[in-house]
């Protein structure tokens, strides 16, 4: 195949690596966008690492990776706040990474403009109270991303879904998520990037996830079959392609 | 008015008590039921605080209450899964009324037939998670109530509900939930208080949780409103009775 893509958009699990083990293949394609010099970047749905951090990773596996090309959600949730309200005072429920995203909001935790809510392994019932007790008082909700679960070393724990699962069912309110399946945060990496969003193609493993937004956001997709959903042919949407693995794609000569 | 009941089941915040403070209508009805000994019992929806502890909180106000008359949901609970699954093995999320109430149940933190979720003002992510866990990998999910949220020196706080929600998203199941406005409670009551339904009535104050609940139990009930709600008119199913306080409520002489 030719592609007609200026710009290339990266699910991470299941589509550059499985866990810890990178997916030889993408490494090979993303490595050759570099020396074509085809502008490329990630999104993950990951609120708990920095960009910084997620970069690493990906330099672990051999791939030339600028920080600024990783739009975690909790990066996207920043963006999108910013957008939404001007100087918003926000009260924080994460980790890391959506701490940094937010380093240079106002913290409020008595009449906070938002409620942000990442994965935080270490809430508390307290925590929690407060970021419900504040939602439930009008404060705008905002989660980074509906993730149920995730595997860990313990096996399947809880996902950031969860957490605004509780804090939605005590205060009464639906949050605006950012993350996957929602195209928000697609909307705001295409931005990030400055990538043309009639231009870039999305690559993912998940149906459910990364393809479905793909075509929420009205872009196209490229689904590969390295992770997650290996026959995408029973859903009602397909994506624009669908390859067992990116040494199937092959890009035009420069 | 002529009561033709012969046993009362009441519930206790805004009918007996408003937080700390008694309300004397109901303490003066209830130790005239003692005196002429027409048999009564309290349900709850706490599932933290054990019989014995909301006994002595009533005898605090001058009641007489054995600690058999008090029925919390932690007790209704334990006594739905005895007759559900014979020596049920449990993995229990709750304080001290839930672990009292399962005392003599044998637990299991792998393979649990059922997951038993109460208020916990402690639950970590690591708790949270190995609940959703068990319940995904198929034990019986039940909880003790839906509150939403609950008052507190600190203002609003997260009800058991809310640690249900975030199980209930991860793990992608129901629970089975026995306190009101599930029905199961009232059932259990009475079959611990050995009332019988069809010459019980339920005395409440909240028309959502209280009277409707009575109303599904299929039971009379007899709303007062020196609680939540002043004003049943509006509702499709009304209650028995409606009555300022127990004040305006008479027994035949005996």
């Amino acid at each position: 195949m030719l592609s007609q893509y200026e710009s290339y958009l990266f699910d991470l699990d299941g589509t550059v690596y499985n866990g810890e083990k990178p997916i030889d293949s993408a490494i090979s394609f993303i490595t050759k966008l570099n020396q074509q010099g085809i502008p490329y970047g990630f999104i993950t749905n990951n609120s708990t690492k920095t960009p910084e951090q997620v970069a690493d990773k990906l330099r672990k596996f051999g791939l030339y990776v600028e920080t600024n090309q990783i739009v975690t959600s909790a990066l996207a949730t920043a963006l999108y706040v910013k957008k939404k309200i001007k100087k918003a005072r926000v009260f924080i429920v994460g980790e890391e990474g959506l701490e940094t995203a937010f380093s240079t909001f106002v913290k409020d935790e008595t009449q906070p403009d938002a409620v942000i809510v990442g994965l935080d392994r270490h809430i508390t019932y307290e925590k929690m109270s407060q970021a419900a007790r504040l939602v439930k008082e009008g404060a705008l909700f905002i989660a980074t991303n509906p993730d149920r679960m995730l595997p860990s070393s313990n096996g399947l724990v809880c996902g950031n879904g969860a957490i605004v699962a509780a804090i939605s069912y005590a205060a009464q309110k639906e949050p605006v998520t950012i993350g996957k399946p929602n195209k928000e945060i697609i909307t705001m990496a295409l931005e990030q990037l400055q990538f043309r969003k009639d231009k870039t193609i999305l690559v993912g493993d998940n149906y459910e996830t990364d393809i479905r937004t793909g075509i929420d956001a009205g872009m196209s997709t490229l689904h590969v079959k390295t992770g997650v959903t290996l026959d995408c042919s029973t859903y009602e949407n397909q994506p624009t392609f669908s390859i067992s693995s990116l040494d199937r794609w092959q890009l035009e000569e420069v």
